[in-house]
C-alpha cells in the first residue's frame, strides 16, 4: 500500500452513531459520505460550490466510478481525516484517490483508501436532461496549479500522479 | 396504549443491515423512514405521487411536526408493519398517526407508535418560494372517504378520530 | 414560539449533500440525526460518552420518545447550531428541548425546534435484555448543575424549564 | 458493457425519497445499500443470515472492496433490480458482480454495475478482535453450486465468471 506524501487536501470528521452499524463500526456506504464531504469542503477552499442552480438548470459533478478498499473498522467517535489527491484531469472530469485515516491516533491507522471519478454537467431537472460540460476556467486553473495543465493529460502525457 | 381496530392503511418494510447502529437495533430516526416509505405508498394506492414537479413548480407535502414513542427495538430482518390512520384532514393539510408492529411475529408486538402533521406546498426550486396549496381535488376526496368532509372539521365538530 | 435566552449547550454541523433530499432541502428525518450529533458532543463536553460496552453488556441511552416542529427548510452548505436544554431530570431518564438555528445567518433563523426523552438503560446485546439503570452518579451531578436536584423534580415540583 | 445472459439471484426495491437528493436523483452511497439488501436477501434465499451473534462472538461478512460505475440517474419511485452473479469463490471471501436495472421499464435500462468482494469473519465487539474464517459448509456447498469448486478455483484455474 502506497501512501503519498503529500495530499491536495485533507477533511475532518467525527464517525457519529447513525453512521454505525450493528456489527459495531461504520456502515460501509458511510466512508463514501466522509469522502463526498471531504470533496465538497475542497471545492469550497478553492472558492467553488460543487452544485449550483439557476431555475431548472442545475450544474453539479455527479459520480462516474467510484471505489473502495476496507483496510481496518472505524469506530464511533473516531475522527476520520480524509485526504484527497487528484490523479487526472480532463476537460470535463477528474479523478481523485481518497485515503481515510484515524486523526485522534498517534499510529494514524489507515482505514481505508479509494477513489472517485466525477464529471462536470449540465442538468435540467425539469426535463431531466444531462450533458457533461467542461470544468468552469477558474476551478480547472486551480486544479492546473496541483497537476499541471489538463492538455499535456490529454496529449498521452504520463498520468497525473506525481511528485508535489 | 390505544390501537385502533382498524387503519387506513398498512406497509412492509424490512429493517436492512444499514438501518441498525452499534446498538445492534434500528437506529431511531430511521423509524421515520419506514414512516414515509408507508405514507408514499399510501398515496399510491389512491392513484397520486407524494412528489410532482413541472420545470421549478414542484408540489409536495413537507413535514410541519412529527412524534414517535419508541416501545421496544426494532432487530435486523424483521419485517414491519407500518400501519397508518387519518386523524385530522384539513384544506392543505392532515396528521396521520401512525403504528409500526414486527409482522413476522405471531403476537405483532408494537414497535413505536406516533404521528405525523403534512402539508400539501407548491414550491418553487427557483426561487425556493414555498406556499401552502389546498389538497388536489381527487386527493382530497379519497381522504374524506376515510374521515368525513373537511368542511365538518373546519366547523369545530369532533376530530376525525372516529370508529371505521 | 418562545426561544430561551440560554441553553446548556449548542452544537454546530454542515448540511451535506446525502443530507438533502430531492425536494432540495434537508430530509426530514436527518434533522434528529443533528440533534443526536449535539446531544452526544454534549456529553462528550462533561466528560462522558453515550454508549460504552464491556463484553456483551452495553450502556446507553435509547430514545422513548421525540417531535420536532419543521418551521423553515434547511439547505445544502448551511451550518446548523443545535442548542439543547434539558427540561426534566430523572432518576435514570431525562428530557430535553432542541432549537435549530441556520448559524450562519446574521438573522439565525430557527428551523425546527423538539424535544428527545432519553433513557438510561444497560443492555446485553447477547440476550437482548435491556433494563433501565439509574443515570451514573457523576453525570447526573453534571445535569443536576443545570437543573437542579433529581429529587426535587421527583417531588413533584415544577418542571425544570428555569431561568438560567 | 457485457451484461451476463443469467445471474444468481436477484432482488427488487422502491427508491425512496429519502434516497435522494438534491440533485434530484438517488445519492451514490445509496446504490450500495440496494446492493448489500440483494446480497442479504440472497443469503436467506439459501437459508443462511449474512450476520449472526452468540455473546460477543459475531460471525459476518464485512467488505473488502467495492467499486461501483454509474450509467443513468435513479430516480424517486422507481424499482430497481438488482442482479447478482458470483465471479470468485475462496476459502473465505467471494466476490461478486452486481448490475442495477430500472425494473418497471420495458427497455429495463441499467443504471449501475459493480462488484464487491466480501470476507466470511468472526468478529468478537467484546475484544475487537477480527478473524477471518472459512465460509461455513454448507453455504460454500450452496456457492460452489453456482461456481464450481473452492478447490479449483485456487489452483489457478480460471477465474469463475463462467456461462451458466
Amino acid at each position: 500500500m502506497e501512501i503519498p506524501a503529500h495530499f491536495h487536501f485533507s477533511h475532518r470528521r467525527l464517525v457519529e452513531f447513525a453512521d454505525t452499524d450493528l456489527a459495531g463500526i461504520m456502515h460501509f456506504a458511510n466512508f463514501f459520505r466522509f469522502v463526498e464531504s471531504a470533496e465538497h469542503a475542497f471545492f469550497r477552499s478553492l472558492g467553488y460550490r460543487v452544485h449550483t442552480a439557476t431555475g431548472t438548470e442545475h450544474e453539479g459533478w455527479p459520480r462516474i466510478e467510484v471505489s473502495c478498499k476496507y483496510l481496518k473498522p472505524a469506530r464511533f467517535e473516531q475522527t476520520l481525516e480524509t485526504c484527497l489527491r487528484i490523479e487526472e484531469l480532463r476537460t470535463s472530469s477528474l479523478r481523485y484517490s481518497f485515503w481515510l485515516f484515524v486523526a485522534d491516533e498517534p499510529t494514524r491507522s489507515l482505514v481505508a483508501t479509494g477513489s472517485c471519478s466525477i464529471i462536470h454537467v449540465q442538468l435540467d431537472t425539469g426535463t431531466h436532461a444531462i450533458r457533461k460540460s467542461p470544468i468552469p476556467e477558474g476551478l480547472r486553473q486551480c486544479f492546473e496549479s496541483f497537476v499541471g495543465p489538463v492538455s499535456e493529460q490529454l496529449q498521452g502525457k504520463p498520468p497525473a500522479i506525481r511528485t508535489i
